[in-house]
């Protein structure tokens, strides 16, 4: 991010536990500094603190930060937070006059080369104040066409970056925005896996073991289907194109078995808290809360539940199914 | 069933492949005999032919049946048919006369004891003539409390037993059946499993591992609940008490960790056929299809799906999930 | 519940907006108080009070309760609360010497007569001095068949209420029995609405409308199912039966079409609070969930995620689905 | 499809019920004929029919074909058939030596404009000798940046056409596609429903009416976020791009609060047949299933399931969900 924002013009200061970082940042302009406290020192105020460090930390750096900063301050919390922590983060640094602005960023490996997409949230005068940084850290236009009917000129969005209302706004559209891709993940990786089955017909007439159902119609399910090249042919002109599908296309090429992947998925906060959010709204998320639920599953967490499964089987059918 | 017909005075006439299971019937005062020529051949007109079978077998013997028996002799099907296969077979034999009777039977290895729960399809002459069949089977009024409102002496379905309409509505009755103790053995399991997890806060502070989020707050996870005697608990007097939650309590009492069980669910026919029923209908089964569905996840079958969630994820985050 | 409390011997000190539901309690030998403050004092020390009120009231009473109570007093609180509300309250009484009892009830309406199913949260000392309140309220061994195996006078579950742990375990444990009924019912819902779509081919060779698929085999779907009867048969010897199939069976009875509701379901804190405890747990509730958002969505609260998929599909497709 | 085969330099031969239609295609250079016979016997052997017609008139079109065409002519069904009906129909034409090939479309309304990805099944001969008039109809690589690690010239999936497999694997590929684009538009639909919700803390403090939970903590839903632009920014740089977003941008700009739409979605059959191909095949489909089953909810098809549930409520709590 530094990167994008020297090469935009933007004097940075920055800190970071690895020297290496630190250097890379120097060459390009930066001034480096040996601690936040440090950091804070060189800036000017107003200064403007991004902080881009794991979500476990933020606590302890915006504490650090309410008694090193002064009136007029801004601290930015580009990372994953959950933004009911921004909440309350932003009222216990409001009394000192010092602004809270949280930075949702999609963009993944590829930002540094892309830009990134910036869902915010924070008082009108932070968030305008820090346009210029937004405007060089997001990907711009582009090539990409404009959405008919859009008037030119209305609003940021276009450029990449949008502020989405006050404190916790830009972290609650990033955690949705994490909610649907787990859903649009899912969705595709239940399509291939249904076209990765679809030669089960000649698997022993269909009779897999004798823990399934046989099959009624072998010869329906005789196909072995390419499947990197389905998705390659999906991304021209088809309905579901996408970047996850491009993602896709590139990943099924390399290994059409994804032989290197051990099948147990992460979920990182923004997934679950989605599914929170829509609780608490008293909206249905069968697809977010499926696509969730499915990781939990695929990491064992099922098991018990399972093996209940099995024992009432045994209690009323006799048959065991054991280890 | 054999038995429970015999104690109700009505003379069998057996074939069976085991030999031994057909001298204990002898012994109970049945006919046996050495095949199902034989068997057919030693039955006074009309015959009365129950076949209790796998599903696989059904069709060879009906087959023979077709070319053995005459107008009026009835073909009764007690197994787990699809009733789409009822409807085809009781077409083939409706030009000879031939009447087919569809039975779905409820009460697993326990129904020797209790009685069947039946579930009849067929023509209303062909039902009413095999009545008393059906009552000796069924588990009878019992010392289950009537339902309020139930005027006495209303229908059969009391005793336990119901003629549900035509040729396959007792196989369909019998697949919804079994649909809904999918989703209900489904809601306990989960249940249970919330429960089995309620301590997860005392496990190194809740972070299990760097799969997944860390818990935000522990406290609340604090309970080592006494899963064998929360199911007995509610046995009595609570909304979820049922038969299936008479056998959880069993089975927990056996075993609280279920050791013995290797977390591999089997699905059979009805499961899956009842999701069938209800795409076809247009009515959605949220709770039905996800009780089959992790029935197949149980088995391994998402695994080529988990592995494309992590191709995605390393192809925009770099992260890899490997074996 | 005074009811069964004077019936078993208890004396009871009672208070209640009602006039006339103190009038009847006096009856029983109760004694009547005007207020909160009033039977704080008429009750001898260690007090035991037990809290009966709507979930958005106790606060309230515990807090005016905080100030009236002294040590080795006993707070009881018999609602529907949150797990995580006992655990506050429980270490704000702490300091003072007051202890705090949380106690899931389940039986609705007819736990007068059958008794209430207990599940209690709370310190051993607390809940071993008011076992004999428990013994009263709860419904007894009964009737009900002794769990196969288990040793007489293993723990009070057989008598219908159980210590589950320490403060919030009480309610933890009904908020899941209430997630565990949530999918029950919608398993038993999505079963019965396949049957009463049993007889869609019927229906103009079914093709009911433009909105929806053909039906390819409307021969399939000529059923008309006996509702009422179905919910009855199942009561006897099915592994389905369950007391909230003996309530289903009544409600079919009094009307198979079920014309007095509306088709919008309540859903109360317990089954999204289960839900919120498996998503912080990791633990996969693909039914649960489904049965709650089912609920969300009978009220409309899909109603706009269902205008964007017709959005969508009138950008892609063309075809608007109009009011 | 006639305008863009003319462009590419093919001489067509059409038959349209339309007049209009045809004229449209005369006057880009093809011939106008008077009925299918017509068209046939105006074709040079080996002919080549493209069949672009409702899914219901295929059948009697393909039976009628068989009594015209000759060995080495080719039917194509080009619309939206159920594969499995290709693999009877192409069974049902081989004795003639008339070949049968399956292509599955996507793009829309767009398609002529951007071209139609082609997924297509049949033999190597008859699609080999077709691959002049796919190469047509599809995209061609455009500006679609090139797949990393692809190299240049591995077959035609780059160009927006692929030979998916036998007879019915391109229908087979077009099915899950939809299912896919289900998927997708429901993890959409329902994020936009979490961020259209976001402002519920604003009314009456979050106590909404008496069907629902209240809200505990208001203050953490008063964001009114502005969907259309939301839809933009992630147009732009995140891991949620793609084309179905393009068009939710579209509507949204059109119409924020999506007033023109009634909420009632219809589903062609390849999102159901999906599902029955997931089923037969044991793959769990928790996100498609999900995305099909809330279309059946929303055109009322859960109302039967619904009143059951508060039938039940009644009669276990005594709380009537009237109309």
């Amino acid at each position: 991010m530094v990167t994008r924002l020297q090469k935009a013009g933007h004097d940075c200061v920055v800190f970071d536990m690895s020297e290496a970082a630190m250097d890379k940042s120097v060459q390009g302009g930066s001034t480096k500094t040996s601690s936040i406290e440090d950091m804070v020192s060189k800036l000017q105020a107003p200064r403007a603190i991004w902080l881009m460090v794991p979500a476990a930390i933020v606590e302890k750096e915006v504490q650090l930060l309410k008694t090193l900063l002064s009136e007029g301050d801004i601290v930015i919390d580009g990372g994953n937070s959950y933004y009911i922590d921004d909440l309350r983060r932003s009222a216990e640094l409001a009394p000192s006059g010092i602004e809270y602005v949280d930075v949702g960023t999609s963009g993944g490996v590829w930002g540094a080369e892309r830009g990134y997409c910036l869902m915010i949230g924070g008082s009108d005068k932070a968030v305008t104040y820090l346009d210029p940084i937004f405007k060089s850290l997001a990907p711009g236009k582009g090539d990409i066409e404009t959405t008919a009917g859009r008037p030119a000129g209305k609003g940021t969005a276009e450029e990449g970056y949008l502020h989405c209302g006050p404190v916790g706004a830009g972290h609650f559209v990033k955690m949705v925005h994490n909610g649907i891709e787990y859903g649009m993940m899912a969705a595709y990786a239940e399509g291939f896996n249904i076209l990765h089955a679809a030669n089960i017909g000649k698997k022993e007439g269909g009779k897999i073991d004798a823990e399934t159902t046989p099959l009624r119609n072998p010869e329906h399910y005789m196909y072995d289907i390419p499947l990197p090249e389905v998705a390659e042919v999906w991304r021209r002109g088809s309905v579901v194109s996408s970047w996850l599908l491009d993602l896709t296309a590139i990943a099924l090429l390399e290994s059409p078995d994804l032989a290197d992947y051990g099948g147990r998925v992460s979920d990182s906060g923004e997934g679950r808290w989605t599914l929170l959010a829509a609780i608490d709204e008293g909206v249905p998320v069968d697809v977010l809360s499926a696509s969730v639920f499915s990781r939990f599953s695929s990491r064992g967490e099922a098991t018990y539940a399972n093996k209940l499964l099995s024992a009432m089987r045994f209690q009323f059918g006799g048959h065991k199914e054991g280890k």
